[in-house]
């Protein structure tokens, strides 16, 4: 399933055109006190993996950086431009299809990654027409985080460090989860938040968008698995396109 | 040690401009039937461990996406161009400078990635000439190859899935190394393999650049060790440069 | 009001650091058998016009050429590449800036637009930290749908050539607006619509993303005052961040 | 005729393969006190509506920002660069292509976007080369302009905001031309001024390079109706050729 | 005077802000079947030579490549794309400049490299507004070619191994040029030749635009001796411009 | 031989799928008090003569600017970026390729364009599969070199200036060696030159990498004729696999 610990010798045979291939891809980025830089790498990987069992994928290795504009200047964070992000992932895209793969699915622990991969997406699928690419960031959480949420939704689409992600990691990877360091400190968002670059230590000084402290395992098994389904019955469905496609060849 | 599992609270009181930071980086690349094709992932991400350790720098997540030109038609491997390899590390650079840092060490696993370092140090260099660039790639191994090879040296430079890189593997992580399918197979490389596009595929059918059964532990930690302290004292005089221009200021 | 109505010799009078310069920009798209391919400039220019009016902002000519990738292959549509929309935006920010303005707001009638829009605004935010940039596409308008929409909603974000945007036609320039030709054509959007590229040819042969017919005038009229108002006060809370900055200088 | 009137559902049957579709291009550009910043995008839409009407081609929407050099430094000039300004024609050509036409005409309000119209002539060309491209500036104008000319010519290819170009609006857009306020400017240019990079403010202070008072709407009728003229028979020199290479396949 | 046969120990010495350094740039190219492929590479030395004569200039290394777009298609030419041109001027600017020069002049033999340089031009202008770059082909020539030419002209800027031509290189480099195999073949060029892409091939299989056969040494030494003295002011005013800056300073 | 000296009529003829076509390149480089700064470019001048004399071959002209990164702060050097060397390489690569020729070589005299020139070899061979380039630095020159040198090597690559290169001109070009003007500065190198961007300023004062009064011309004949018969197998060896791949076509 760690298309990595594959050897040359062996992989050929499991080279298919309806194989999944996951791409997680996360970020190096603050996530207030109780939660690591590597969160969004950490969640990444695991929801993946996850995906790859329900669906006999292959899981890349980890891309660990990614576009972190928004937290670019809070201690510890890194960032990659839009533009190098869809340079990594295009060029990865490639070489899956030289490789003789036709279902390439990027999956971000990181929203800030998302513009990139969509244009990745749009690149690949203007080269490559028979190739599917599916770029996932837990479809639809925004909205399942409203059956579970206790605390304030701060954004229509921003979950960071707070109550929604934090449960994410507690049911993912609770070892990295530091709950006697959560906290909670939901900010208030300025109104032009949305419609001018606004870099989150304008409001907010621990990263940490809500309550942490109202997080909990349940919550995102919840929001996890209700995503998982969402992303199995996705890939089942391009599964199915390529084989029609495939037959009528 | 490891950048990633630190977080924003506590991590600005460890930015130092002393501070060595270190960047794995490898390749999803073609090793043979008895290593797997993320080997130059595990040897960098260990070796850097070992660099860490001895001069208490960071790690940073292993960037597992290296240009690998020679071996990219081998079932299995992944490339980035050069250019792209290059603009990652120059952005990681930059964000580690504007977070304080002043010593920035890309460790390669990998020989293919070493032409992109070399000018993404060059790009960094230009900009912030505070800042210190190392590019490592098991410093001199070339020569203290001769000391323990036992079968052909099969060309000055590459050492590739062969008694050296599995004697590596074999002291930095032995349970990623199969010796049971370890095979011999040295090329006869073509006398233009330099001097003219040769992709491996036109020698090797195997990608093992010589004979993997010689390969040993004991080899791997002579050369490891050996190579290790030359990075240790590259890193205690870059440091020693630091510290001398930061009291001239 | 119409900047390019103004003359060399008289505009200097006019430039101010708290002056809003809006740039209308639209596209070349099909909009069904109702609308005509220019639609999103007519939109563009004349909601910039508004906006203008309330807040003694210049209009800039309509850049009438966006991204439209979704569309493209319907008769008639011209598209640009992202980049390219965000290079034109950049050089006009930054000539702005060299003229005197702080104040820039591209205001897009289609949302192809918005993710090169951001990253313009991004790049010229790095560049002139004080210059402000807002990027507008009428504010909140997918909530403030729900107050009118009598049909059907078959996506989130996606407003075109339907009931809502067929009213704002109906509000902003009913001449151009022909309802003896409208008509309903709801689609059904696959499920993986925004998770793979998906040009809209795949679920929609006219392009009327909904119920045409069911526009009038008086919803246009309710979204254009409700967003404009929205704009109005986003103007305003810019011009007081610059006032303050200037103050402090 | 003015494409962006058309609807998504009729222009299908317009599109043919000899169909000239012209793209006015101008900039927003000092021109004095008399004319307004706009001149070039007022010149260029109404020169190429005669064209149109002539040749019954389609005319895009004006593409209102240009190259503006030499006079960027002037109140109210805004420029793109070369580069932006190719990368725009060309992409609008790829998409005219795609929707089958074959003939297209950039037409320049401004002598300032000609080099960056070769360059993306040459380039659809050299990608698309069944389709033709004509980079129109009034054809031949600078020697015609000896015919009227009653003031000095200051230059063999400038004319600007000067006793041509203003006679160009007085024939073509009269109300925008405003000659109680035309002065007489002619500058002595530096010999060095075509050989090295020389701002116009370095020679003159009203960018109105000649005799604005001279104008007549005669003089811009005869120079309209013979440059038209050209345009006339270059297009149906281009049909004609389009005809015979479609006659042969 | 040439630059390339100064040391590194003794260049210091004379390097000054108002040393002219002349930069050859020619082509490869097809000049019928009297002259060599490369000429224009031998005028623009020998030019170089000539104008550094007079000033006390460095004439570096002849750039031997340029932009051959029109007579690609003939046998032996090479071409470079004007963006190449253009970073490779721009590079060898940035580099006198930090060796302390402040007056750079390309100097082409080539018509079709002069846009390359007047981007260049205004590329090493923005970045380094105390430098002055002259670019420089033959100044006026066309109106003097009026002088001597005896047989037709074909074009208002062309000149190509016509009697023109010719005539310089038998002023110049006159055994480099092969008299007994000159032809006359003046073509007859289409009426777009200037309004669209037209290789040359389209109107002429020799390459030779004119008639070489009347080419005297006499009309060369007027043409060289006329331009090169337009040169030498242009480079003197660039001087005391340069002298008069250095004393503000 | 001297491509350029071909005329178009004549040189059709000539071009043939085996002829090699030997490209020049070198650099303007400090090379101490004793040689020129176009030292390289007349050592791959003469080079490649040599080459094409052997080898029945053309000889373009040299390319005179090169990538000179570590002297680039020594009077008189100009430099390149590694990117613009591989365009120009590429673009000539193309055009010969489009003339009909299929074996390529350039020949660096400058060991800081190995780097470029291989990028250029695989971009070319990316595109043009059925083209051959050679990249050629005198083969093998650093181990022929310990067959000779009296002095100290004072690194595994670097020939500069020394005992080797100054051996090279006095057997190639005598009369640009002064050697009354020779001397001795071998550097202690520092350890992390490897390692980290080093400008050679570091370590030489004189850019003098050895002892140069060492050098003689029969040190130099040695090293050229091994070296150029290395060349000459290579280059018949290519031409093999070109004659081969034409039969089976």
């Amino acid at each position: 399933m760690l298309y990595a610990d594959e050897n040359s010798f062996d992989i050929g045979a499991k080279i298919t055109r309806t194989k999944p291939v996951l791409l997680p891809i996360g970020a190096v980025e603050a996530h207030g006190p109780h939660l690591p830089l590597g969160t969004d790498n950490i969640l990444a990987s695991e929801y993946s993996a996850r995906i790859a069992a329900e669906t006999d994928g292959f899981v890349l290795p980890v891309l660990p950086y990614g576009q972190v504009w928004s937290l670019q200047d809070f201690p510890g964070s890194l960032t990659l431009s839009n533009e190098t992000v869809t340079k990594v992932v295009v060029e990865i895209g490639e070489s899956l299809y030289k490789q003789g793969f036709r279902l390439f699915v990027p999956v971000s622990g990181h929203l800030g990654n998302m513009a990139a991969l969509k244009d990745a997406a749009r690149e690949l699928y203007a080269k490559y027409p028979d190739m599917i690419i599916l770029h996932i960031f837990y479809p639809n959480i925004q909205k399942l985080a409203m059956d579970v949420r206790e605390g304030k939704a701060n954004h229509h689409t921003y979950i960071h460090a707070c109550e929604i992600e934090t449960s994410l990691m507690l049911y993912l990877s609770p070892e990295n989860a530091d709950m006697s360091r959560a906290i909670d400190d939901p900010p208030i968002l300025p109104i032009d938040a949305d419609f001018t670059p606004t870099p989150w230590q304008n409001f907010t000084k621990t990263a940490v968008l809500g309550e942490a402290t109202l997080a909990t395992a349940e919550k995102g098994e919840y929001l996890i698995e209700k995503t998982l389904k969402t992303c199995v019955e996705l890939i089942k469905l391009e599964q199915e396109k390529i084989r029609k496609s495939t037959e009528m060849e």
